[in-house]
């Protein structure tokens, strides 16, 4: 184990290694005979399963509902909706032959299910009183990637995906924002990422959407991920699979939509925030286990205590495991450290004599002595320590990679020199966006909403419209 | 809505009319523009998810982990073992095109997952200490079936699969029969459904197992619905996937292997067991809204306590719902039938005036007078009466359809004659069970394991070797 933490590639030696060296030694993910396809390993499936949970509860304290729609989507669905069919078209996957006979239909798996509800909501909606209908679902989407990575990009994707309908343009916009904003709070709280939410671009938006929302994380290298979307839809879709309701004046009207998705991608961005050159770094509030348990030595009141430690911290809903194996100490402490336990609980023969144990924190290893009467309660509050210093590691960190440019010199200089987002005026164009994507490598990440253009767009020299940042992405 | 309740076709004059009037009609399912595949509603996704929440408790108490797989299998590892392709082939569907581009192999969606477990644990598996591995997913499986009927035959099906390897044959054998016992106390306690549990003859087990043991459900029409396996599949897969591990006598050995699973099938199950013209019946222990509040008129004192019965119910876990809307009373109460909500709670000013709630038992149509200060304190016990009914009333029914047969003439004229399973004397060859099929129409349910043959085989007279029941199958 000591030399499966040595072939940890370093972080800042190849980035990328050192990330899958990660995803496998922590065994949350292994490859599997499908290219493409990888297969979610218990402990990394049970951060998924917390994920889910938190989300799931919120999404229902909002009032929405789960459903589950088919996994597939005839032809002739997906193209009801033009720019829909032209973003999702090139990257599906289709199902031709059921059993030993050719379809007569060509069914793709679904990429997104915004067809399949419109579908739906074209035989259920009727009156306003039908609306708002607000549903989720979880489930696997495929898109036929060329290029893949564990969490980031892979041809199978976990997710959910709300999908809501309502009378008026306002409404929709609000939820919109509100789901966004659940997103951005359950990012910041639970799994302690420094978040930066605002608008795509045109050229960047959903396709068929009118406005997309995104939440876009900073990785340890300065690289963008895009972490969760929002859209509205206006009456797009409604239109053009006619899904029509009475209103309160007895007319016929179309309804306002939109859809909002996360995925395992967000484990991703875990790894890729908080790990270091020792393993996996989870934050407290997602980890499925939060104290690891080494008794040291095989000494009967040594092992007694840690059962009684086990059993006060699983009464207080502290998720712990004992490793109670024949390795060595030393192999345990390492393998705890690939694992990312946010706390070891180390305890021997002599600790038992001074009557203390020893917590080791994993996000400073630093180790700390406590008397046996105040492990219970000091747990919970150094948890909550760790899961506060690795949001304002992550900020400072992030932070120190924000850069600002006021001329496209600048921003060619920092885009070579530097990893990170810039921050620009720019007119609104795609021209410039295009020609910024030409020379530089770098996309438009977001437009600001909440910061006002205040000069020239650094491209053409025009009337800047927006503050945007840019940055290269996973 | 009184007009719905009528819409109902009777159960006794068209089985299979009625129960596709009532998944219809009580909002569990709708049809699709996918062939084959359907629309869980909400309502009927809420069923699901209370399932899916008791049963993954009690895997992950009997130290089960959760894992997640491809849902693709490429064509040739689908090949490596040789029944289970023959039984699995022909009804599979293929994924061939990747965008633009023709798949240099086909892939199938799956429709079971052991290869690519074994696959997997042919990875992982090297040493006895990593015996047992004990793993269960939740996912979709795809089955290209010819003719479909919600949540009982569709071409995607909801379910989780269980897979484990062990060091011995006896431990192995003991957790499919334990797994097996976790589904017979799941379906008799939870879904009140009164079940037959055995083991499948040669012909009928999975293919690739050794052993399937089999819950054989009776619907109300008499006709069997299997409702859950849990395979034995000794070192077959291991063999044919090269899984060794070093035993603690440092020899390579094949491990031991099990599978097991449940679907939405049983939905089905709950719906053709308990539910009547009316519209659905659901087990209280099963019900995502247990009790449905509704104030009769718009008196303010009726609103005000409704509301706070509401509350009380919350406050004990008892899951409920209001039903505010303008429709008229009669309408809301034939609502309620529809849907099978467990208790219908009426208030209206005379019985403000009286002081008491008047409680509509689903079941049984019962209407009982509650003071109010009894209310939290009825409710609960009146839903396990209610529960502990439907099991009963099934159990029942279900007793006066079984049936027994001394004599192939006298199976023959029952089972032309009678709904319902038969049981038999068979000496456990092939071929008399392939005449039974062949001229009656029956297959063998299971072959009963508490229960010696103590005759001659009824087809053909030679000495009987199993006591075993045949009958209609959905």
């Amino acid at each position: 184990m000591k030399e499966q933490v040595r072939d940890i590639t370093s972080r800042d030696v190849d980035f990328a290694t050192w990330y899958t060296d990660i995803v496998k030694k922590a065994d949350l993910v292994d490859y599997s005979s499908v290219k493409g396809s990888m297969i979610i390993r218990p402990y990394g499936y049970a951060i998924w399963e917390n994920i889910k949970s938190e989300l799931d509860q919120e999404f229902k304290r909002l009032g929405h509902q789960n459903i589950q729609m088919p996994m597939f989507i005839p032809e002739s669905l997906l193209n009801v909706e033009k720019e829909h069919v032209e973003g999702f078209a090139p990257e599906v996957a289709w199902v031709t032959h059921g059993g030993s006979e050719p379809l007569e239909e060509r069914l793709c798996v679904r990429p997104t299910s915004e067809v399949l509800f419109c579908d739906h909501f074209k035989k259920i909606i009727k009156s306003y009183r039908d609306l708002p209908l607000l549903y989720n679902q979880w489930c696997t989407i495929v898109r036929w990637e060329r290029t893949t990575r564990p969490f980031l990009r892979s041809r199978e994707i976990l997710w959910q995906e709300g999908h809501t309908m309502h009378a008026t343009r306002e409404e929709a916009l609000e939820e919109t924002k509100k789901m966004l904003k659940v997103y951005e709070d359950f990012q910041r709280n639970i799994l302690a990422l420094p978040v930066i939410v605002g608008k795509k671009t045109e050229k960047e938006k959903f396709a068929g959407a009118e406005t997309t929302y995104t939440i876009e994380a900073m990785m340890y290298d300065g690289v963008a991920l895009q972490n969760g979307t929002s859209h509205y839809f206006g009456q797009g879709f409604a239109k053009a699979f006619g899904i029509e309701y009475l209103n309160k004046e007895n007319k016929l009207e179309n309804p306002y939509q939109t859809s909002w998705g996360v995925t395992t991608r967000m484990i991703g961005a875990i790894i890729m925030t908080h790990s270091d050159d020792r393993g996996l770094v989870l934050p407290p509030r997602i980890a499925p286990i939060k104290v690891n348990l080494i008794p040291i030595g095989n000494d009967e009141a040594v092992l007694n205590k840690i059962n009684e430690i086990k059993n006060n911290l699983d009464r207080e809903n502290v998720t712990n495991t004992i490793d109670n194996s024949d390795k060595t100490p030393g192999f345990k402490f390492a393998e705890s450290e690939v694992k990312g336990y946010p706390i070891r609980l180390e305890l021997g023969r002599r600790d038992m004599e001074q009557g203390h144990v020893t917590l080791v924190r994993r996000d400073t290893l630093e180790k700390i002595e406590v008397p046996f009467g105040k492990i219970t309660e000091t747990i919970p509050s150094l948890l909550d320590q760790i899961q506060d210093n690795l949001y304002n590691r992550a900020l400072e960190r992030r932070n120190t990679m924000l850069y600002k440019a006021n001329t496209y010199e600048e921003f060619k200089d920092i885009a070579q020199n530097k990893s990170g987002f810039i921050k620009i005026n720019w007119c609104g164009d795609r021209a410039c966006e295009d020609k910024i994507k030409d020379e530089t490598g770098l996309k438009s990440r977001c437009i600001l909403e909440e910061e006002q253009s205040n000069g020239n767009c650094i491209v053409c020299g025009k009337t800047g419209k927006h503050k945007i940042y840019f940055g290269r992405q996973y």
